[in-house]
């Protein structure tokens, strides 16, 4: 009787789904993890090797792999040979075999501010989720260091995954959050932003192999252009932790309008 | 003297960036580069492999390639072992030199509406120049077949990028241009669009390999949720071809509005 109990409570709490872009064995989605493990039955679906910069790529043109692993306790969990996109997908379809109450990804090791949301596999996985209707939120740290303190993150994940999970929100809902480096008391708050028009100024590091051939590694240097205030790079810099809604819907209306004014084809 | 004549006329023309995702040797291409090659001084960066749904990818953690080819005549082309993202990247840093004055995305082989074009390569491709203030345009037509007939394509992005360079557009101008199957006559015009909320229900197929191993394919049945009349499928169901302006601010400020005054957290 007791199991029976058990197992009709378990059907009532929240279904969780976890991703990232880092890798299953980051520190970040290990402190995710960590956070908001009691807010309901966490799985977790994360990719087998590191997919950062994959933005919304999915798997096309070769065969999907998972399998079952034991990296967090009790906690049921499984890596992909996917990218993050097709983590959430996978999940959906073959694990959890419904849609999840809400879907997190993260924590990133570095930040996805600003245009990094487009490129990002972090927010893609989240995305993901948001276009299939599951509420869902990435979360970054401006620390790129594997070995960074995590402490302050897992608070502000707690904090804001409890607040969303708190009441009936749009089922699209889709939060980019960025969190400074550092301790809780440097922290100054949580600001709701918009995206930052900031980006890399890209230039390629032009090496030679030993066969005397040519090759390119990507660099850049990163450039703010938007002198505003209420964007998630100014929170940032300001030690604020910066919420950033985003949407999928790509649509340029105000350019929908000129068009449909200036006639140019 | 006329070789001076010839080369500062040749500075005049406009730079025309070519690229896609369906990879260098792909019709689609070959169809771009024939209706725009009168309009400019046209160059080619693409992929040396197919890179469809490789959406806004861009390559970190390895070195890139980059080879000159000779596939267009006196086009000049490239070959990249990168993602379309990639390829805009090294085609400005290293190619160009500069910023081209407009990027034309595709032919792509298959449809890139509604959320497509958050997969799409062919899209993010155009896109990433749009970020760097480069009007852009993204081509994809409706159907799926290498040996599919381009010769309506071919018309309707000529007539479509005759028009954007015939007036100083705004420097992020993104169009997401997605045109029907078949011959000129069935085209009923060209219809400015919001992108539709239609998507694919995924669906993984479970198969096993040799070794008694599970392994699973991307799969999916299309659906429309938007029943709107001024969407891009909604146009290309009767025969539009579809235009969508496209904008890489992400920002839900509706959302951001709501939450400023919700106050969740």
């Amino acid at each position: 009787m007791v199991k029976e109990v058990k197992s009709a409570k378990e059907k009532e709490r929240p279904v969780i789904l976890i991703t990232n872009d880092d890798d299953i064995t980051s520190p970040g989605i290990r402190a995710l993890v960590d956070a908001v493990k009691d807010f309901g039955r966490v799985v977790v679906v994360a990719p087998d090797k590191p997919q950062s910069g994959m933005g919304h790529a999915i798997t096309i043109g070769s065969p999907l792999r998972m399998r079952k692993m034991d990296l967090f306790g009790e906690i049921e969990s499984w890596q992909t040979s996917g990218t993050p996109v097709d983590c959430v997908k996978l999940a959906v379809d073959k694990i959890l075999h419904r849609k999840p109450d809400i879907c997190l990804s993260g924590i990133n090791h570095g930040a996805n501010h600003s245009i990094n949301v487009i490129y990002s596999g972090t927010m893609s996985a989240a995305m993901e989720a948001s276009i299939e209707g599951i509420p869902s939120i990435g979360f970054s740290m401006m620390d790129y260091n594997y070995d960074a303190d995590l402490s302050a993150a897992k608070q502000i994940v707690a904090t804001i995954v409890k607040g969303v999970m708190s009441k009936k929100t749009d089922k699209h809902l889709l939060l980019n959050v960025n969190i400074p480096a550092g301790t809780m008391d440097k922290i100054k708050g949580i600001k709701i932003c918009k995206q930052a028009y900031a980006k890399y100024e890209e230039k390629f590091a032009e090496r030679e192999d030993p066969h005397k051939k040519k090759y390119y590694w990507l660099t850049g240097e990163f450039k703010n252009f938007d002198k505003s205030k209420d964007t998630d790079v100014w929170a940032l810099k300001h030690n604020y932790v910066s919420v950033v809604p985003v949407q999928f819907d790509l649509t340029n209306y105000k350019l929908k309008a000129q068009l449909e004014k200036t006639k140019l084809f």
